[in-house]
């Protein structure tokens, strides 16, 4: 007979999800697996190994006796060993896992040098940064980086299911976005000039924004989601020098629609992830965060309120004068707020997220709309508790003399021509918003340290691959 | 009444595949377009619009005659204006267009300068090149980056519902792949001192398939998609220093199942790309290449032939002895095949797509297995009719022994250290291969050169912004 190959996710979805005539066809195969022993521990007359094949966060247990075939070769089975198992699926559902495999025969496929360094023991998240290309085989980064995938996939399925364009943004520019100067130069590595290859000096994108604009112009609705690169030396748990950014454009979009956009997108992509995840969020909210699963449900069963950038100051001065203490209590109209401001409106506050909008146009980039008063942009930041800002927008301005007098005075003109070409043919009101995918990410899974959810991570003097 | 904010898309679905209630509601409603003018003439009497607001490839015709409102500001909206339209839809089933909107009122948005390049004649794809922020408003563009969109998601969908994970590998990095130095270095923009950001000289990747691997031999099957990028100076239509690779990589498959998985990939992107987007494979087929469906419907009902590289030497040399003529002669095994000796066998010997297998190994990469023979390796290449070439995949060596020996022959082993341990710990069979996206992307379409289905591509000595 024949031995049916099977996986992982298919045995967890027969038992757990088949009706009864698969489930009773699975009990009579003989089937095949092929995977990795997470442990394997051997008592004398009966063994056990937790098993994986990558297909499921959950692990299949294998037992075996001293009677099992070859029980010399599966007793040695190493932690991390590759091997192929053959058996019978054993449902129990009395135990914790709903069934286990009776191994009948087992093969060593690839073995595991001594010096493995996954043993069976809790290791810290500092020293399995040291092994990114060995952490997935943990649980949490197993987790970690289906979410990743899942997450990704369901950006692309909110998008294009209504009907937004997906426009693949250059990495090469030779624009350097809101002009911070914090770029990565690019040069052959044959020679050094930078002017040998492109004929003028190139740098990698910090943004697809300016370059994603024109198509919103075209095709009415688009995003970008690709890397984007800051040289900064930031050393905190939230910046990396390298991560994928979400960028969508809506031509005809006001301030308003922006937000409302927003608002759908965050909340489908964390019940996808949910629906998608279970297992894996089920971890998470057990493992890394204890309050992950209430605060994402709050989050999808709240309205995203609106308050002004002038109003919130004014509650903070209000809330200094009462007597909470900020590390910075100096609060003025025109200031930047820090995270601990944010973090007091979205939490104290609002209690949930809320967009603070119309913010002073100085303290905001230069292609945002300025509002009749004069002072501030049609900019909007959703703040969520526990992490602050979570994605940055705004209505762009349209009005080709107000852009570029601004472009102007900040002396990108020349080098952005072709950005004001947008409004001069044919410009139209838009707006638009950047989310930080590896933000997204940590915000869905609780994980604290953005080194954690890239699968290589790339910041200050890290670079090991 | 409240008129009805629509779009091109929902127009032409309601009309074309709507039921006969959805139609008599579109009928009696005031409807409201906004978009963009392609052409306007107004005869006098009655006046034309070709519309287009992005969200359908099809133009709408707007009618206007000199008794509807703002007729003077209506008749002087001139090609590339940003327009809002309200009128009412009359069913044409007698002209080429099912429809057409009776206008009733009109407002500018935004005008467009005398100067807009975009005049109503056909353009040259070379002009068009020179303003890539503008061509997507014509047919052929707007179709183009359609299909990239549409196709990018069959990627993700194709490898998403067979439950791969997708991973995003980095882009910058410190191995160039396959060693061949054709690569962008990446420096501060402050200090051009490559030491000073990452502490060790970095440059931007040729592949994710090394980075990919670990998440292989972790998560059984998965992909990576994103850009890579090659400092060569090749100035041929084929070749660009920026594009999409998607690359997945498939634990316990070796190369059959591997072939398998191309053959399918390739197929349910043309399928899906031919369901999505039918308006713009008809414009393609008429306007690009005639032979296009007939082309894509070949290879979508094609087996995929095998044949070894040896096979394709013993043909290619009786053709040569019949009195072929191909630029190159001088066939001889151990030779890398030409695009003309591609051609002759996917064309003239098997007029359909054919994987070519086991490559001597002198002339693949250093990863590919090494067949029990000792001279050749288990690659296969997918090469298809008017192009040669498509994907190109391998079995990895998955021996420690034999793949360090490769390695340290070429003095790669040290900077590739922590590759070799997906060979000692947990090593298996797997599988994988690369698909140019962009390359597949112009197979689709009929398109010639890859700057025409790239948004802003870059090309030695060509990066305007």
């Amino acid at each position: 007979m024949k031995r049916q190959q099977i996986t992982d996710f298919e045995l967890f979805d027969i038992v757990t999800c088949g009706d009864e005539e698969e489930k009773q066809l699975l009990l009579e195969e003989e089937i095949e697996l092929q995977g990795w022993v997470r442990t394997n521990r051997d008592n004398g007359s009966i063994g056990f190994i937790e098993f994986n094949d990558g297909t499921y966060f959950k692990n299949v247990q294998l037992v075996y006796t001293v009677d099992t075939k070859n029980h010399d070769v599966i007793s040695a089975f190493k932690t991390g060993s590759a091997v192929k198992i053959q058996g019978k699926v054993v449902l129990t559902p009395e135990n914790k896992q709903p069934f286990e495999i009776r191994v009948e025969d087992a093969e060593l496929l690839g073995d595991v040098f001594e010096d493995y360094p996954l043993q069976k023991k809790r290791h810290s998240f500092e020293f399995l940064r040291e092994i990114a290309h060995l952490r997935p085989r943990t649980n949490t980064f197993m987790a970690v980086f289906r979410v990743r995938s899942v997450l990704s996939f369901a950006i692309h399925e909110f998008f294009q299911s209504r009907g937004f364009i997906y426009v693949h943004t250059p990495e090469i520019t030779t624009n350097d976005g809101e002009g911070a100067g914090q770029v990565f130069d690019v040069t052959t590595h044959t020679s050094k000039d930078p002017f040998e290859f492109y004929g003028r000096p190139v740098n990698l994108t910090v943004t697809g924004q300016l370059h994603v604009e024109p198509f919103a112009l075209t095709f009415r609705d688009v995003y970008t989601f690709g890397p984007v690169f800051r040289a900064e030396h930031s050393n905190t748990v939230r910046h990396a020098s390298e991560f994928w950014m979400v960028e969508p454009e809506i031509a005809f979009a006001d301030l308003s629609d922006n937000m409302d956009i927003i608002r759908d997108c965050i909340k489908f992509c964390i019940e996808y992830v949910e629906e998608a995840c279970p297992a894996e969020m089920e971890f998470f909210n057990n493992m890394i965060d204890k309050t992950l699963l209430e605060r994402l449900h709050h989050v999808v069963n709240s309205d995203f309120k609106r308050m002004t950038y002038t109003e919130a100051i004014e509650i903070l001065q209000k809330a200094v004068k009462d007597g909470h203490k900020f590390e910075n209590n100096d609060i003025f109209w025109g200031m930047d707020l820090q995270s601990e401001h944010e973090r007091y409106i979205t939490e104290v506050v609002v209690n949930g997220p809320v967009f603070l909008i119309d913010y002073p146009k100085e303290i905001k980039a230069f292609y945002m709309r300025e509002n009749d008063d004069g002072k501030t942009v049609a900019a909007c930041d959703l703040l969520v508790p526990q992490v602050g800002e979570l994605v940055g927008g705004s209505q762009r301005e349209e009005r080709y003399e107000k852009l570029k007098a601004k472009m102007d005075s900040l002396g990108i003109t020349e080098s952005l021509d072709w950005y004001l070409d947008t409004r001069r043919y044919g410009g139209c009101k838009h707006s638009g918003f950047g989310i930080g995918f590896d933000r997204l990410l940590m915000y869905i899974t609780g994980m604290q340290n953005i080194r954690d959810v890239q699968p290589f991570p790339r910041t200050s003097n890290n670079i090991k691959y």
